[in-house]
């Protein structure tokens, strides 16, 4: 039955809300906000929007997460991947900040927000466990790479571009000839400081007295001093006059109301990506929820998790955003600074919403080189060169599915990354299963077991082959079975019977179906019976289903040791006996 | 090592060559001409081409496979199914007839070659058993609807258009109104005719004396017979004043030697067709190779089939002609017409070749009504409704996954119809195998064999918690193995060991390597210590190279009896000396 809470799962922690609740999600949601507003209007540059779009998309979508979501400490808004697969997915479609580019992008939040909400009414979500790991990890990490390297024209203060490797760095070469030195040295100085901040502030700051809780978040506060100290200098010295870009004027006041336009040919071409912005998006939120929901032993609703973002990203939708998700690092900050419930994304969104009525003149003279600084610091941190090795060392499968993955996103860009890592990781599934184990297998004398004849000391009929195969049978594999049992019949010339066991034969799929069909046919044909032994019962009820028994001449038996009773009682009258 | 005879089949065959192996190939020839003739210009008309390319696109080709290719009575040449994809990659680009359009025609059978021989470089040959048969089946009976169906506008006379069954339904319906009667008569009884051929000139023939076998290859040369009789009516009667399109001259001659353009342009915009069809080609053209092998006890190799169909289109694109494959109906009427080599092949190459030197001009009074009527009595027995029941009724996932790729193909398109039925089949396998069967096992008691506690009488160890997985562990089930582990954990508090049985898992991909250390860290954490027994040796030996072993704080047992001896003494003593 469908109940209120499993719509509303914010009504299981309001219900036992106090004020210890609020003291944990009040801290967290000061230093989140902190956190948070740099990195919005960063990632906001990043996607190729206004920088204010970013601080719209932190307050609407953080509530709606909070009343439809099921991690209590995720949070939820811009995130680097997402953000980065934003500009890819528009930027052949309009230019970068004009009105057009906007109004993709909320195009491109409202239909992923109703993409999700769709997989969660088609209950989609265990989707999530379905792209490997390794594929993810060389997403992930060559992503970071690209989004690092973006953002080094910021840094110099030319006008580089380019979506792929090689075409940022051939724009990048094209252009340093018209780096400004200033820009350079409050990017350099702020990217110096930032490391500085993560590394050996908050050592220095446990020297200094403070607990190492406080050191940590104190440490946290890093970019919001850099965005302080630089916009303040520029102010004070005049340096956009000397060629230093900058934020600029941003709008002050509440997120505009925004209804995106139903544009059939534009949502079309938007399509594939919106797809691939949703699936990433929510495999990389639930990664984090689940592994912050583990720590405290509590769970996360794959489904409710896709309803949960869906309605984040109608949200950003509705209020002048643009795609969001749940990020890695801010969740982990909002953890550890005590969040305690989904409240405290709310308290994040008044937060940047009170930025947002009051405090964007501040950000005025904030130079872009210190916000690709804060992009560049933060997305370092998702490049794991070492999980490369570690993965081909333990396997050359996964680690080419990995490399690739991170080639392609690297070379021709994400979106085909990710599709070739998925495709690879399928592809190499479907390898490992395709070639099963197959085992010639005979009678252990004195007892009713069959071991393979390779390993064991068995009894083998002269007549009666018997076969033991332990994969389910299924289209990758079906072509494989027939070869192998064709050619195990066509060395043994004495052979009237062929046994297959199915002890492992968790199914049969239609393709297996029709590949059983031809060698019951084919054996036939060559004199040879062919039967099937040990069938599990669901295996069984499903061929029952089916015209199979309507063309199979041979017998099904419920034990190897019956079918060989029955087809050679000689052998293994004399096997039974011995010991 | 490489011989010469792997890389030119034709050396195994060419040795043993007698008389009578001569006088099959002889006979299979002149048959196979015959039917070819129509077939190759009907399916160039399929395709938007020429009708002389089909005649040029079945001379060369079919050396080419003769002298690469491994199936000794394989029919290579245009056929109905990869015409069509044909027709709806080039369609977007160029206009159908034009010089352009015939040129992507080449460059598409050139890509296509090339394709089909990067792949056999890479022995990718299996991939053809990595398609579902439920998938093989519903693309092609919805592809042979939608040919039968473009072929309507041919019978009319009118300008019908369309490449989806709703624009091809709603093209007809506008355009009806220009009907031409004396195109529909010719149309009307050409398709009659033929069926009349197919269903009741054998038995007819039989019963006038002839034996079986001679009235059969008879009724194949109906076709041959409707275009003679027609294109005799129209030249004798003038029909093509009254309206009715013919074919019109044919240039006579050799065919061109042709040098496809290398456009980068076009050559990106034709590659993902190009893919398809090689793929759908490859897998259509091994399927009835192998059925036809099997007969006689023959061998298909799947890579040197690539090889020999790679080279069949690198052919057809230096002759002026558009992609092949191996067709199932004339590689059939090859077989039985007594083909015993592919010798039979290039005679039937030097039949197509002696009708361009000398028979084009009979074609020019040919109504294109009867090449259409030929294709749709042709492809209708491609439409195969009863399977579709027949899959359903074994299996839900599999019809389902049948129907939508036949859907996707008649609404949207044969490309994006293959694409998801590829898709779904591969999801629906992830789905089938996400959840594996997990057991909780005891000792039965007197013995060292561990059972199903569910299903059998054993004992338990009240602190040691047995686990036994049925399925090799990877991407798509880690995550629920966590979460049935933990469920287990949470609701047995005196569980102090976990020992996770893996007899059955055949291999642990890095995602699952991390969900087993993510198990082990999460377990330790409780206070739960988490072990492994019965690890097969290669899974073993895999996990001794990665750094697994540095964190896991557990041991690996031989058995689980042994496990459970040194974890359990008390309650294992008693269980074995129990009856």
């Amino acid at each position: 039955m469908m109940r209120l809470r499993d719509l509303l799962p914010a009504l299981d922690w309001a219900r036992d809300y106090d004020r210890t609740s609020f003291a944990g999600d009040a801290t967290a949601a000061v230093i989140v906000t902190i956190m948070l507003i740099p990195q919005s209007l960063a990632y906001a540059m990043l996607a190729g929007l206004p920088p204010q779009i970013g601080l719209y998309a932190s307050i609407l979508p953080l509530v709606a997460y909070g009343l439809f979501g099921t991690s209590r400490t995720l949070a939820v808004g811009p995130v680097a991947v997402v953000s980065l697969m934003t500009a890819s997915a528009i930027g052949p479609i309009a230019e970068a900040g004009s009105g057009a580019y906007v109004a993709a992008a909320l195009a491109l939040a409202l239909m992923s927000g109703l993409i999700l909400v769709a997989m969660a009414a088609l209950r989609l979500g265990v989707i999530a466990n379905f792209l490997s790991h390794p594929v993810i990890a060389g997403f992930i990490s060559a992503s970071g790479i690209l989004i690092a390297i973006s953002q080094a024209k910021h840094l110099l203060g030319i006008p580089a571009k380019g979506d792929t490797l090689p075409d940022m760095l051939r724009s990048l070469a094209g252009t340093i000839g018209d780096a400004n030195l200033p820009t350079l040295v409050i990017g350099v100085a702020a990217i110096a400081f930032l490391f500085w901040v993560r590394k050996s502030l908050k050592p220095l700051l446990a020297r200094l007295g403070l607990g190492p809780r406080l050191a940590d978040l104190l440490a946290k506060a890093g970019p919001v001093a850099a965005v302080i100290v630089s916009a303040s200098c520029v102010a004070l010295f005049g340096l956009d006059a000397q060629g230093v870009k900058v934020v600029g004027a941003l709008p002050t006041g509440l997120p505009p109301l925004t209804l995106p336009q139903v544009d059939l040919d534009l949502w079309s071409q938007l399509l594939p990506a919106a797809i691939l912005i949703s699936l990433v998006g929510f495999v990389e939120s639930v990664s984090v929820a689940q592994t912050l929901a583990a720590k405290r032993r509590q769970r996360i609703g794959l489904n409710r998790e896709l309803v949960g973002l869906g309605a984040a990203n109608i949200a950003s939708a509705l209020t002048g955003g643009y795609p969001v998700t749940g990020g890695f690092a801010r969740s982990v900050v909002n953890f550890d600074a005590g969040a305690q419930t989904p409240f405290a994304g709310m308290l994040t969104a008044l937060g940047i919403l009170l930025t947002t009525l009051f405090f964007t003149p501040l950000f005025a003279t904030l130079p872009q080189a210190v916000l690709g600084a804060t992009i560049i610091v933060a997305v370092l941190s998702l490049v794991d060169l070492r999980g490369f090795l570690r993965t081909w060392r333990y396997s050359k499968a996964d680690g080419a599915a990995m490399t690739a993955t991170a080639v392609v996103v690297l070379a021709v860009g994400v979106e085909p990354g990710i599709v070739t890592g998925v495709a690879l990781s399928l592809l190499l599934f479907l390898w490992r299963t395709s070639r099963p184990h197959m085992a010639i297998v005979g009678q252990v004398p004195g007892t009713e077991h069959f071991r393979n004849i390779l390993r064991h000391k068995v009894t083998e009929s002269p007549q009666v082959l018997s076969v033991r195969v332990d994969e389910s049978l299924y289209f990758a594999n079906a072509r494989y079975l027939e070869d192998r049992l064709y050619d195990m019949v066509a060395t043994r010339p004495g052979i009237r019977h062929v046994v297959l066991m199915c002890p492992a034969v968790n199914f049969i799929d239609a393709s297996a179906l029709e590949s059983l069909e031809a060698i019951a046919h084919r054996l036939n044909a060559a004199g040879v019976e062919f039967h099937l032994s040990e069938v599990k019962g669901p295996v069984m009820d499903r061929l029952q289903r089916s015209d199979f028994f309507e063309h199979f001449k041979g017998q099904v038996f419920l034990s190897q040791h019956q079918a060989l009773a029955a087809l050679d009682p000689d052998t293994t009258r004399k096997a039974d006996l011995a010991a």
